[in-house]
Order: structure tokens, then C-alpha cells, then sequence
């Protein structure tokens, strides 16, 4: 959904940052706002499972955070991942040593889930956007499909699925995943226990 | 759509290649056989226009030929492009000296039209797989999004879109195509003569 402002005027990044919070969230993408759909029911499902994941393995040594909808504000957009996960070191602070409310960096390993009726060449071009900014693994996951695209920087994209093992951020060397354990948090029958 | 030999038997690549025909084509990758899509009007418009006008800019001087809907066999798969180009050189001949029936080689370069419905990373497997096996360009084009991921080996994916121009193979050098020049063949009203 493209949002207009006023008439035919393009805002600026300040100006779109300065207009109330959208739910679901909205982007800002060369000079255009793009309301996030509403996520469904293997979305949020995904999504919630995979942060959770993300952080039972990164959280307790201090190695990585994962974060939902989390506004990121860089190189001239304003993106909200489904998933944004940061390298602990690089997780903003306030001056009290808390984590901060703006987040002006890109997320280290992004992580979008492809919803019925998305444009997948938008997501991709938000997560290229990403990488070629600093962030370092993003994932595509299409749950029709059962597959999850790996962009890493410099490389083409890999198609993964079934037992393929994905790969994650460094700092969570110790931790592994194929894309079947992602797919099989959408199953409730007979459904593995992960 | 996925067509089953027998009951559950996976068929080789052997036993793919010996059945009949299909209309659409039917390709062979990692075991399974996969119908195409039967190509809607905007589909068969861009396939019809992009594969003439590399044609045009390939064929007098020798350089390169489009293909469209061409069977290419090699690494264990069977897959037919949408468009596939070859660099003159790299055309199979037979004993005649006529072009071959069979191809058994990636084609150089491989374009693909994304049809509504139709699985985005289905498509985007299918040329990686090609640029993994020798294919040294393809085009993922985005009727809806007005986008044309670009793929190259060794290289994250650029989403190019509007006045951007596209990389060709370097042997048509002297030919330029911008992401808009291909969509305006969509347009029927007040449509530009290129």
C-alpha cells in the first residue's frame, strides 16, 4: 500500500519521521511510504518463533538480539524489518545504558517473511538495500515454498531448503538450523518438538 | 504444478527426458517435475518483445541469439527459460552445421518473467542454478513491481527499476535497455515507439 502525503508533494526522511506511527508500520523508500501489511497467521507465527529462537541462542552469552518491527533509520530510508537481529556489541545505548529507542544503523542480519500477496522484488530490494549497507546475512523466507533465501554480501543469493543448515551470524557459531526447523514451527500436527 | 510418474517412483533425469512434451514446458529439477505456467498476456507480451529486440541487436552482426522457451539440459536438471540468449560462439550446431535440437549447455544468459501466482523463489532458484552452472546474466522481471532483479555470478542481486540501464552481455555492447524501454511494451495507451 503507497501512503500519499498531502497531494502530489514527496516527503523527506525528516518529514516522514516526524508523522505519527503507522500499525502495521510504515517504510520510507526512495521518497515513497509503503504501509507493511498486516501479518498473518504463518507470518506471525514464524516470526515470533525465529526471534525467540534467535534469542535463546544469543541472548544469554550476550552474542545477539533479535528484535520485531524495529524501526531502522539509515543511508536515506526508514525500513522496519519482520526480524532485525544485532551483534550485542552493536545494540544502541542511551546515556542510562539502555538499549535506545532509535536504532540509525542497519540491522546486522535481517530477516523478512514473504506474506501472500507481497511483491517479493520489493523484499528483495529491501534486503539488498540492507546488505549493501553493512548488514551482514538476510533472509527470505517463503513459507509457500518452503524455502529460505540466504543474501550474504558480494555473493549470490542460495535457495535453501529441507535440511539444508543455514547460516547464521558468526557470533552464534554454536547454534544450528536447517530450514525444516523453521517450517516445522508451522505444523501442529504431529509436530516436531525443537 | 507438480506431475507424479507412477505412484511415488522419483524419476532420473533419463527417464524425464523420454516422456513426451508438455504444453507449457515441463522442467526437471532435483527429482521433481514442475509444469510451467500457461503465460498470461503481459508474459507473453515481454517474452515476445525483450527476445525480438536482443534478436535485433544480436543476430546481423552474429553476436547473440534469443531463444525463447528452449529445453537446456545440464547439471542434473532440465530446465526451460523463458528466454534463453547465447552468445554466437556458444551455439550447438549439429553434424550440418545447422543449429542442434538439443541443448545441453546453461544458456548465457537467462530471463525470466514472473508470472501472477507463480512461486518468486521457484525463479530465483532456477537462475542461480543457471550462474552457478556457467550463465553469466539473468533477469528476474516484475510486471507488478516494475523491477528487474538483475543476477550475476559472485554478485548480490540489483533490483533495477525506471531509467536504470541494464547490463546486456558484453558482447552487445554497444545496446542499451533501460528497466523502462521493457515495461513500455506493456503500454498500449500513448505508448512510446523504441
Amino acid at each position: 500500500m503507497t501512503l500519499t502525503i498531502g497531494s502530489t508533494s514527496v516527503p523527506t526522511l525528516e518529514e516522514f519521521l516526524q508523522l505519527p506511527e503507522t500499525k502495521p508500520a510504515s517504510e520510507y523508500i526512495d521518497g515513497k511510504i509503503y504501509q507493511k501489511l498486516m501479518p498473518q497467521g504463518k507470518h506471525s507465527r514464524l516470526q515470533t518463533c525465529l526471534s525467540t529462537a534467535i534469542n535463546q541462542a544469543g541472548e544469554p552469552k550476550k552474542l545477539a538480539l533479535a528484535l520485531t518491527e524495529l524501526r531502522c533509520t539509515f543511508s536515506g530510508k526508514s525500513i522496519v524489518p519482520d526480524i532485525a537481529v544485532f551483534e550485542w556489541e552493536n545494540i544502541p545505548l542511551d546515556e542510562n545504558g539502555q538499549i535506545a529507542n532509535k536504532f540509525e544503523i542497519p540491522p546486522d542480519w535481517i530477516i523478512e517473511i514473504l506474506s501472500p500477496e507481497q511483491s517479493a522484488s520489493k523484499v528483495i530490494r529491501k534486503i539488498t538495500f540492507c546488505i549493501k549497507n553493512g548488514t551482514k546475512l538476510g533472509y527470505f523466507i517463503d513459507a509457500d515454498d518452503k524455502s529460505i533465501t540466504v543474501f550474504q554480501p558480494n555473493q549470490l543469493p542460495e535457495v535453501k531448503e529441507g535440511l539444508d543448515i543455514l547460516p547464521v551470524l558468526s557470533v552464534l557459531q554454536d547454534w544450528q538450523l536447517t530450514v525444516e526447523d523453521v517450517f516445522n514451527w508451522l505444523s501442529f500436527s504431529g509436530r516436531k518438538i525443537i
